[in-house]
């Protein structure tokens, strides 16, 4: 067996007790968790990305003929790409936005708050409905910290939801309260970004 | 006018200030960034949503019509909830696996190097093909974690892709190279998981 060759197998081996004990691991987290419902989930945080993971999770529950519902709180008159692919390719999913485009471009706070209100009863009916096993409410932060609906009948329409429904909230901020109601928080940092270095926002990346 | 009335309008005038301040930065913003092309994403971080985030990223892509590709560096022998969508209703979308699982339950380092390059083979044709409008690499930053495959070939293959094409790699760590040579770089942090409140993982959310 020459250098080279023995250096490998100990390579080899050393990665195949590294994962033995990492399996062990993962096996006894996997036994531990033994409640099962469905879960809350925030995406927040400053960073690029959060609308689209909870597009990622729609898809996920398309994939086995779950019932989902989204709607969306302030994005923009334009459809963007994803909006443009529920509309045309998944008229099973239920869709509604409030599409009032951002508050900077409006700038209407009484009208925002009517359209938030009106967009909100969708979100609230389908909170309420068991038919749905997902329901991803986008931006739906935004409407708590611009104080644009009671925090209070949003966060009892969440924990109040049937059982087995799970719920994507995604945008900025959203408070301390919902950050305790949910499950689970992923925080999307802006580590980097294209724009500060110039680079126009991207079709089929960024929107 | 009621007191009432009165403190709503100077509520919403003040909205209204505040909101065309914002305007103004956005627009400035957006004035600045003028260079056009294809953006090279990293999402990376310990948390929840990564992977999802690069699938709706894939829907916000299909929505233009525009060419896809997503090539999926060790995930399961199972094909998860965005796998069975991507191959029952997106035929259009050109996916590969590599299908060998995690390395924790192959523990045969060996083999995954192999499944590893030729997975890759998939990921630099596509690389070099000004055809992908698209491509998706997720879970590839294990590859140079685990240095299963040359850091510095997936590197070049991503630097010398087509000016218009954009990437979105997946995936935690990935190493301070590759975050220099992309645009953006999202770090999702684990800032509360259902897990770890002992709820198992959830169909058409975490998988």
């Amino acid at each position: 067996m020459s250098d080279s060759d023995d250096k490998q197998q100990r390579k080899d081996a050393k990665h195949k007790a590294a994962m033995q004990k990492q399996k062990a691991k993962v096996d006894a987290r996997i036994e531990e968790a033994s409640l099962e419902r469905g879960v809350a989930v925030l995406v927040t945080g400053n960073g690029k990305g959060k609308s689209s993971s909870a597009f990622g999770m729609v898809l996920r529950a398309l994939g086995y003929g779950m019932k989902v519902g989204v709607v969306q709180f302030i994005k923009g008159k334009q459809l963007s790409g994803e909006e443009i692919f529920l509309r045309d390719r998944l008229p099973e999913v239920d869709f509604h936005q409030m599409g009032t485009g951002f508050t900077w471009n409006t700038q209407d706070r009484s009208g925002d708050i009517a359209a938030a209100r009106e967009t909100w009863e969708q979100a609230r009916r389908m909170l309420a409905d068991p038919a749905y096993d997902l329901v991803v409410l986008d931006e739906l932060t935004y409407m708590i910290g611009y104080d644009y609906l009671p925090e209070q009948e949003i966060l009892d329409a969440i924990a109040n939801r049937p059982r087995e429904q799970s719920v994507v909230v995604t945008g900025r901020g959203g408070g301390a309260a919902l950050q305790e109601l949910v499950d689970t928080v992923s925080e999307v940092k802006d580590v980097k970004h294209a724009f500060r270095a110039g680079i126009k926002a991207r079709r089929g990346v960024d929107f």
